[in-house]
């Protein structure tokens, strides 16, 4: 039982963790901070947060938890200031998408108090935002990923897995590198290349006539073209690494269908066709 | 109204096109033949055809209009096995996902009797496949194309076009050429990238992580990676060059967004994204 916990940045994740804490009776005060007034006062209206806190400081003096749920790019920053009022029992976690260079700020912001952060990635997410779309049920059944390093504290990562799982969340672990490299391929990457054939197709002279005949099979590809700008290129750029090494994979395999196609090698581009088929219809979401 | 409408190949695309032209009161007598028995024995059960043919010669001597809804593979062969026996009234259209090799191969086999032949591509499908998922309103509101060359016969023209408007379809007309270019770039590179994806990471040393992690984003830009091997082995063949052409400027875009990653030019980047997005979030499918 978390006497407090802190979430910052209350939005469709940091009020999902709160909500689901709550539901399962797992926290006696929650904590709410961030840039918007608005937001804050709407969670607090719905339940969310029980108190909005002035600043962040004040948010972590006495929280036994706090989630960092703001966007990417502000986690340093968020860090640099909170990092002097963190008691030595206050433990941080965070919810972002990647985790080698969230270490790696963590790190760089919180100096010696960094054990006490356990780096997360709980994989969920729903078409709205907002703290007025968080629920309970988020994470139920969903993955999270925690992925510490040798200097994370053993009791800090206990109680952040613990709190997952209180949320109904699948924990499992990672190093930062393996996390980066997955999500890099199974993620990061599709949306940069579903991304990429919109542009280069819109660049096209006869670009109208084609998207007037997309159909089933490009609606489900470019699905993922429709999300944020701003937050896909955070994460292009702050997993940038392991974006290109899986980015020149994907290049050699074109490389191999182009030969096939060019050398009239039809069996050869029907069994990559097929293998490819197997193992996508064995997939199950 | 048709006398005698003779559909080669009663599955999914024949069958449906039986069952919207009877469903307008267009037809009065449906033959059906193709290379399995038992599909047309099913057809002739479900009532989607009135006759089953001896074979190809016999089922369309006396034809109005002969629908070709065989794999495209067989296009050629078919066709010169009912060219000798097309009367000069009988028009035939085909229904395949390429068509500047359907011209071609229509010109080589029917000589003499090429202007009675339109080439078409009613854009609809689903997820099942045979006579037993056919049904009348499969086009319904949906696009088919014509591509007719200049010595394509008026008449014969108007008559495909209007039985695809009795089955509910809208219908345009392009060049063979525009046809392959559009498809090439909304339908059948996007399948080729899709397959590519899972094919790349399926090479990877941690491929089975990666593929427990894949989610939503992954699931839907993969859908068309489980579509038939063989269908779209013949596809890519067939449309060789148009989709060598697309495949060029989207590996010119996928250099560009690496060139922006590569030089951090981060407003670049997003900007990119944002145009797809912004193009991606107005299609309407």
């Amino acid at each position: 039982m978390f006497n407090q916990v802190t979430i910052i940045g209350v939005g469709l994740i940091g009020g999902s963790f709160a909500l689901a804490l709550d539901a399962a009776q797992a926290v006696k005060k929650v904590v709410g901070v961030g840039r918007s007034r608005e937001a804050l006062q709407r969670a607090l209206q719905l339940g969310v947060i029980d108190e909005i806190a002035a600043n962040e400081a004040e948010a972590v003096r006495h929280a036994d938890l706090v989630l960092l749920a703001a966007p990417v790019a502000q986690t340093e920053t968020i860090l640099r200031v909170i990092a002097p009022h963190l008691g030595l029992r206050t433990i941080v976690t965070d919810a972002g998408s990647t985790k080698g260079d969230v270490v790696a700020a963590a790190r760089r912001a919180l100096g010696g108090k960094f054990p006490q952060f356990v780096p997360a990635h709980p994989i969920a997410g729903k078409e709205q935002s907002g703290v007025d779309a968080a629920e309970a049920g988020l994470y139920r059944q969903r993955r999270c990923i925690v992925t510490p390093v040798s200097d994370t504290a053993g009791h800090a990562l206990e109680t952040v897995v613990e709190a997952w799982k209180l949320c109904g969340a699948l924990v499992s672990e990672m190093t930062p590198e393996q996390h980066d490299q997955v999500f890099a391929a199974v993620s990061h990457l599709p949306h940069l290349l579903s991304f990429a054939l919109v542009a280069a197709i819109a660049k096209e002279p006869d670009a109208a006539q084609k998207f007037a005949h997309a159909g089933g099979g490009f609606r489900d590809f470019t699905r993922i073209a429709a999300s944020s700008p701003e937050m896909w290129r955070d994460i292009c750029f702050a997993n940038r690494a392991a974006l290109l090494h899986e980015l020149d994979a994907y290049e050699a395999e074109l490389k191999l269908l182009r030969d096939y196609l060019n050398r009239n090698e039809v069996l050869a581009l029907e069994q990559e066709f097929a293998q490819a088929r197997e193992i996508r219809s064995a997939l199950r979401f």
